[in-house]
């Protein structure tokens, strides 16, 4: 609860732009994890770097924890108040501040969603290759190092933001990164900040890396008997040096999903899709490569996609993947969850995961961004059914256990949030303590996003 | 000077292999830059992580500084005690741990050098291809965050650690990073390590990422009319998006020196030297880009170097460019210094240094990684005339200022150990005080590596 006068306080720098109205606090209690949350003190709108540095200041003097929020599409609980507090919530800072296509860097507001951001590009011959699938804003997905699609060849955030505007605690605004591609002057603050998820500063405006809009696409779909011959493909594919721009392995189940909820006919079999960008010379050397090895690894069926519209519809139905699952079971919520395992190890994690949630008896469909090791389960359960999202939970934790155990991490790109804390000393075990170091060092009141990232802090 | 008591309980430690013997302080007390400093106390060579935290645990009791040795061939002074202190010489610690080629990682001591590593490697299809010039160990590389020559393509240190085990200042000992390709669980300590030069932790183990050997290699040297004309080439190349492997730019002064030194007959005048890696479909596509691109820029010859042995000789003088520049003024010492700056901003760059250069009475070729507009000043000095050395340094911070007005950084690749101190506020403003704050988190008292990175530290 905001006293008096911290609420008087806080009208006098946001006018109108503060509200405290139930629809917009329940808007903000809201997330796309299964965990609810109390609802937030209060939500402002800032529209400058300076108006959050003062709400930061604001925050330090009432001691009031303050928590950014993009376009709410996180999966673990990441925006939620979970100890009460100020919602920052960034859509009217969604402009692109300056492109600079001579050196293919684009400066952005933080709300702005990725979606929007190539847009605004269609027309330079560059775009924003990270894809995490939902239409979430920049600032969220630095904040939570997102990847998806197309990290496999083009990075996750960790490689594609160039330098960052954040305010700190104190309301202290840095600086971090320059216009060079590289630097090796000093500590790297760009990438301290990106997957802080909120816990150490409020990115206010960011520098990002463009890429080329591909002279040439092409798409293709492999079918395979079995979820390991699919894997072993993949695994093969990257360690003969091919570079897809995507390779996404689907199961069954989330080709049924798919075609049901799209209108598809992929064949009912554990299916690759995978692209390559380039020039056409190599594109064609590149596609007759995968069609080699993926027909070595016992592929049945492997068509490209050569038409635009044929490529949009296969990845529009990927990208609709999670809703298809959803609307596969109505009245279902799912359980999210994602690992990263090293390649050589991805066969056996999938399989594992994948005969763990056939014993469980819940469904799960598996699919994932398998070219780096990172998939997914979705685990359909019923929300009012205490015993399903057990099962859920303790398969997802299993899932996480599993990947540590293969050398892997507990999230390739989902993040912490407070919906994997308890994972994170199996992970990271005295380096935890460093991470509490820097916490403590830039946010001693613990203020920002309390209750994420770090296990036992307030 | 340690205390008797101090010096006895190292021995306890280290029994011979701990050394106050006069040749092996002075060995430690130099380095490639005209600084010159105070002498270590004393040397140590561990051999395990386990010694190097039994080092920091004493350094912390007694109060004591320690800095890290690889190779010794930093430029900035990185390693130099300038108050006093312990090196620790990591020679006996330069072994592959465990190669894991499925995923193309391996597994390392700081110790190693990027030549051993890579002779070591030579049978796999691997290769590690961050290549600064010198013959570095991977502990320093990643403490400096090192590139070189092939960053353009291959990226830096900074893109191809994937983990860390670090000793922390009060011995504890720490892992980074998984063996997945990617991660979203918590900060990215592996990212804060590196460049960090040894002021937050020394580095005892590295898990790196390998690149598949290329399975053909296209060379050209095309030789331009002007500096700007040749800049220009590499600027449209970039923009293009073609993705040489290496991109590298020597003025003519570079060329001269390069052809008395390593019996080349390159034209007198600006070159670019440049290498694809890729399938051999691929690779005569690119070159035939390049050679329209160097063609529509004025190249006044392009030639191909087809031959391995013709190529092993161009990247061999390349190599030994600061070797051979130092040769021209025999008795003469270098002032090196190298800025990183837009890729839109590199004529303007390289045109105004050269400028500056020629009017300041001093010879400094120029050259450099121009692919990510990373180039290279080598200033010749004689060190006994303290005008030319005051005018080369005036000249190096001159340069260092301009790339930040054009955007930049003071140094794209060398670090700051020392050298560069002075014009860290400049580039960092209020960012400085986020690193000091995370200094003082991790190392309390100053005793790792102090004197670096950070000014105004003990």
């Amino acid at each position: 609860m905001l006293t008096d006068t911290a609420l008087a306080d806080l009208r006098a720098l946001f006018g109108d732009r503060v509200s405290v109205a139930g629809p917009v606090l329940a808007e903000h209690g809201q997330s796309e994890s299964l965990v609810t949350a109390g609802l937030p003190d209060a939500v402002v709108f800032p529209s400058s770097t300076d108006e959050v540095a003062a709400f930061a200041r604001w925050s330090t003097q009432h001691r009031v924890p303050l928590i950014g929020w993009g376009a709410g599409t996180s999966l673990k609980g990441h925006a939620l108040a979970l100890h009460g507090g100020v919602v920052v919530d960034f859509r009217h800072m969604a402009s692109v501040i300056e492109l600079r296509a001579e050196d293919r860097l684009v400066r952005v507001q933080p709300g702005i969603t990725r979606e929007a951001l190539n847009h605004e590009l269609r027309t330079t011959g560059l775009m924003f290759p990270v894809d995490p699938g939902a239409n979430a804003t920049l600032g969220g997905m630095a904040a939570t190092r997102a990847s998806g699609t197309t990290a496999v060849r083009y990075g996750t955030m960790r490689d594609n933001v160039r330098g960052l505007t954040v305010v700190l605690a104190d309301g202290r605004v840095i600086q971090t990164g320059t216009g060079a591609p590289k630097s090796s002057a000093g500590y790297d603050l760009t990438a301290l900040f990106v997957g802080s998820e909120g816990t150490l500063g409020l990115i206010t405006e960011l520098t990002l890396r463009l890429h080329g809009q591909p002279e040439a696409v092409a798409t293709a779909v492999a079918t395979f008997g079995t979820v390991s011959a699919a894997v072993d493909c993949v695994i093969a594919t990257m360690q003969m040096g091919l570079s897809p721009a995507r390779i996404e392995f689907l199961d069954t189940d989330t080709v049924a999903a798919c075609n049901a909820f799209s209108g598809l006919a992929l064949p009912l079999a554990p299916q690759l899709l995978v692209e390559f960008h380039g020039h056409s010379e190599a594109l064609a050397e590149d596609l007759r490569r995968f069609h080699d090895i993926a027909m070595s690894h016992g592929a049945k069926d492997l068509q490209s996609a050569d038409k635009p519209e044929d490529r949009t519809r296969l990845w529009a139905a990927r990208h609709a993947a999670y809703r298809a699952i959803l609307a596969s079971r109505p009245g279902a919520k799912a359980v999210v969850t994602d690992v990263c395992v090293p390649i050589s190890a991805l066969a056996e994690a999938v399989e594992d995961t994948r005969a763990d949630i056939a014993a469980s008896g819940i469904r799960g469909p598996i699919l994932g961004h398998v070219g780096d090791g990172n998939f997914h389960a979705i685990l359909l359960v019923d929300p009012a059914d205490a015993g399903e999202v057990a099962t859920a939970k303790a398969l997802a934790a299993r899932m996480a256990e599993r990947a540590l155990r293969l050398g892997g991490t507990i999230t390739g790109e989902h993040g912490v949030g407070f919906g994997k804390l308890g994972l994170m000393p199996a992970e990271h075990g005295a380096a935890l303590g460093v991470m509490a170091a820097l916490k403590h060092a830039l946010d001693p009141l613990g203020l920002m996003n309390p209750g994420k990232v770090l296990p036992g802090q307030p």
